[in-house]
């Protein structure tokens, strides 16, 4: 399986651990590509990290990743509550897709808990800070083996 | 009238054709701009064919063709039932906007049926495939003949 | 192609062009049989060009036109938003359905927004006045050759 | 004024005075016509009285009205609450539009609160049983001879 | 027959004539207080015309009805859509009470179709203008002879 | 008992057998009536059929049921979801009335879920396709013979 | 079909007959199970009836019945509007189930109106008191006989 | 750490591997336990696990995990749409919780997408079959070291 | 503890026993004082008892409270489902707050079950007539001793 | 009276003074139990506390309350906001039932507010912790009393 | 401009600095007079500044501003929120209207979102303590100058 | 303090002038930013006014802005109502925000009156044109004095 994984996040993961670190921990996005590229070694397989505050953007690499990776791990963070045009792109993916989140969605506010990725996504890991990554890590890659 | 006919296109259209087929069609974005180029030189006019995954895109066309077209024909996408921003630029055009789908969006999800684009269109066509595209260009040009 | 397109049409479409011409414009109902029978001739095919205020009647002929039709256009005008029975009428129809209307409904009351019918059509036109119905006979004659 | 006063009867109001008079009360819809034509002859003027279970003859007669009556009172019983095409046969009258009820839906129950007639009258006379015809007939005549 | 019919009048209809007037009409609270009158001499009874912004002063006059009048026509203007506790001083009425309203508030913002005081009211007679208060004065006036 | 029980059809239920067989069954409604004759022979009684598409006759048959019948077994179709005037009509009935469905709408489209009817109906029965109909016609009977 | 129907009743039905019987009727369980049992005598089958007030123990027995039974009769009661439980194992019934109750749900509390139930079931018999069992034994025995 | 972590199975999760396999996959429910124990032996770490139909008995057990166990991982099933007790008994809980559930209910039907037991949980692991267990007791097992 | 105990009432209290008995009971205002009163005496406590058809009159007393009273057991009848004015006041009480109400509100119009008060009372009590003001009474007390 | 007053408490009560004491105080259940036996004690009468997490058995206790108590003061706790079954058992009862909580759910979360239990009570005391249970046994012991 | 304009502010204000001191900030509404008079000065006008628990007071205030005031900044409080006949006297003024807030309250709760008054406001300053009253008086004075 | 007040400007602003010139004024965007830097001039300090149809370049410009400025002046225009990701971009940052809108949304379209961007400002300025900038900017200015 010589395809990277793709972790794509959303809008304002660049500002992780000095934005609101009760909610979402002190742990910085460089802490989070270090984690995941760490869990990456250990399962022999290579990821793509990138975030961007553009919807749009996050759309184009959606359909990048249609043809260069073997699945997808997102944390859409805000777009993934109003983007139907996000939705759309990830529909159109045919590699596994694994929605993730630092906090718990479910636990915050109302406008908070429609998800339109997760219509999209075979799965969800949300709550764990850091961890969230790595789980959904591990399940993408179980999940692309599968259908590989 | 000498000014084009803007034919725009939302996020993912560019995936025309390998994209849920049973919901799109398989003509591809290429399809669709060769009919629309077709019935555009039938009707003796040309027409300014773009797509664009960005909302912000979208927006700064359509400030662009207040100028430079003489009526706009839109398939907003996903953009059309979120983008408040995208009816705001839309209200500003003083030629005529015609709004329409490939698919039929009354007939799918709840969230499809509101359409802010629809506010300040014309008028709308839907359902047909690649003839929605001809057949709202048919309708743009005729409004833009009698606006003109 | 020997069966005729029936155009039909709901409650209060007799008042054309005297009943609030700033939303319905000022053609009759007359001059859109006219300009539906151009177009049909222009295209070599017949219709058959009805209308009623009672839903009852609108539904004997959709079960009619199951037989005798080769495609239906149909503008359900009010019962469009209310009628159910109508709908059931038109799911049981084998041959393409096209919904039209004069004026954009999406621009008007919410009530409006609101079709029964648009869930059995294959496609909407609406907004363009008279030649919301031209451009409906088009593609619904179109539909039928590709089924026939 | 040579021109009648169209009184109008929805459906069921043919059993008035047999079906749950401890709402409706037991005057006879004859008993009401007798109430308005002597209300009528005091103001000289004459009336024209009709009921139907049909709500297309119902459009039928609002749009006869049109060029018949000076002025239409209109009890509309089931159907103000659900038709939109009697809303707009009623929109399309140039004379005074008064609807009454015998009781006042306002306390009864929730689907009965909703009228699409009001939007269309220019007043509402309602609770009074036969009364509500009576004050209902001399408003109407009032706004017929202020139009007229 | 001897007790008065008490005429209340809610909030701002002091200001009536100089206040929205496409909605309220040209006439004045004075010149309603002549109609009513006019009409009271005409039917033989006599009327207590009061009006108030304060909803405490309304309910006072409400309670103070129960002993002194004989019926109650109330306009409650904007107390109507939000008192409950106006309510209930009018449950409390054992005389006949009829709502009246200038103009017809289904037809205006959806926060005035609700109306507290009809679920007490006999009935109600809306649209009018000054016509409204004549109108519920004669009904009033039936009712309390049917109940007297 | 000498009077016949009316077993009343509402719109579209004339094409019985042809119309999405996989929810309505392949009986068609001569069937349906053939099977409510065997029934009605078995229990010693006799029924009176019919079926239309007009809300109005169906109102107008309810009606003549009052004297003329012993029991009513209705299935309203579409109606049953939008006609507060067919409600009316039942609630004027001295006699049972039983509503039958051929497929159970409580598992289908949301708008099938609301029943008018049912406010009137003394039981319902519904899922079993021309089974409905012995059923409810064996209850209708029970009901009548325990009332008259 | 040696394999009995499973007739199961949700809270409260053992007091029936006892418990607000202008609602419920004055017939006791025993009855009701008398009736059941005479109704399968009849027809040559037999039945297993049973009550419980717990819903856990209502899921034990209708797992159970997956292989115990022909086919479930079910009354689930208060439980009917709010255990999704109890219709995930209702759906894993690959034999008929019939859902019945002893009024008719739809004339009562709007609470009421929403069944979870009827979602897995194959029809519904409701508002008969007793003899909703035995129409509904009958329909469950016939569906068997079909399926079997 | 020597306490267990409590894997707790909500109603119907017995019939594993045999209900609705498309949504829930062939696994059965001591394929999820032989899964997780092998899990546990690899962290080094016990597991009690159990399941339960009646939801009294899981707040039994929530609160006798409040003193045995170090964890725990709970799949509540239909009760997590539901129970509010069970919601108040895991709130009680001062070690670490993790919701999993073996598909991913933000893609079925609407009453599926409120959990309760998401208010009290530190994260969720949805979508994944039996892997959303062992992805859940490894966050959990995180979880409970870090607070231990 | 020499400051007295206010009990305040709201709009329409004054009419108690004449109003609507079969849901407020036989007892006046005067009686409920009275029962205050020996409650207070038994208590070795004084009350200050008033009652008000104005709102902002129970704000001034409310405020006025703040220093003049060791507690507020507050009737707040139909404000207390429609002021926010009234609940900003009671928001600046620091000193113990009882709603109280003669019926129960749950169990009556859905318009009754909001309670603005409730959000800025220590507790309610509601349902048993006067005896609601002498348990109320006896709860302000015992707080606040706890508080003073 | 020699029937004791059952005092029945639902699930998660068992933990009181242990679960978010800020919210529920720091009583046990046991401290609860003493009050209320020393209240009646000092009333002269007899209790008979218990508690269960299993709504089947609440549902049995309250059925078992028909005949072998005078009164019911019931704590239902997270049941009283989901449970119809609840509900439809508290109904049958024929003698007073009164319910109570320790905190004000009307000042919590939006799920809290909803009270299926308070349709059935005579009343409702909330908001005093253990106070809450001496006042409502208070008010059971009159209203059995008065009915005795 | 010789004429004043009215500072008028509704119920609890009075209470400023003392209620809820982390919402509404220290500054009494001695503070607040003192630095709009101060503005005031410095933009050489002069205000009259009130304030009012009485709703009706209120109405009466702006009632007279219509001749006495060249503009109107108005603070209503919680009036603000439920308010229609409030919102009719201001509808009714002819002179600039500010709305102003000392809190935000878009960030509060959900039913402070609501304002009636916004609707026949000019234009809104919210959230700045005091500020917000200085920055009102800005704006007034300006829009009244352009005005006069 | 030398750090400049961004002055954010969002979609469609540049067209300020030339669109619905009714709702915007004629004023363009370069008249604003002129009234801007004269006001900041007068207060002695500095601006950094920009202008982007794109949702991604507003959160990148809040960004910098958490280093780069002492406030931000933010009219979000349409992203206001939609645009969760730039409502977690502005909680980011740690210095004054300061909404401020041209015309009064609440005065608007439904679909306006949402407003993201409020929930993490400090105050907003709407209604006045060019005005509700500078006022703004005083706002901002005198806030990021107190915190400097």
């Amino acid at each position: 399986m010589a395809k990277p994984i793709y972790v794509l996040n959303g809008p304002n993961l660049n500002l992780l651990g000095t934005r609101e670190p009760e909610i979402y921990g002190s742990d910085t996005l460089e802490d989070v590509r270090a984690a995941c590229e760490a869990k990456a070694r250990e399962m022999g397989l290579t990821i793509e990290f990138r975030q961007s505050n553009h919807e749009g953007v996050l759309i184009d690499w959606v359909q990048e990743a249609r043809e260069a990776a073997s699945a997808v791990v997102l944390n859409p963070a805000g777009y993934g509550h109003t983007s139907i045009a996000l939705l759309d792109a990830l529909k159109a993916l045919a590699i596994p897709l694994v929605e993730c989140h630092l906090s718990n969605p479910a636990a915050r506010e109302r406008y908070r808990r429609r998800s339109y990725v997760s219509e999209a996504a075979a799965g969800v890991v949300s709550g764990f800070g850091a961890m969230s990554y790595t789980l959904a890590l591990e399940a993408a890659a179980r999940l692309a083996q599968q259908q590989g």
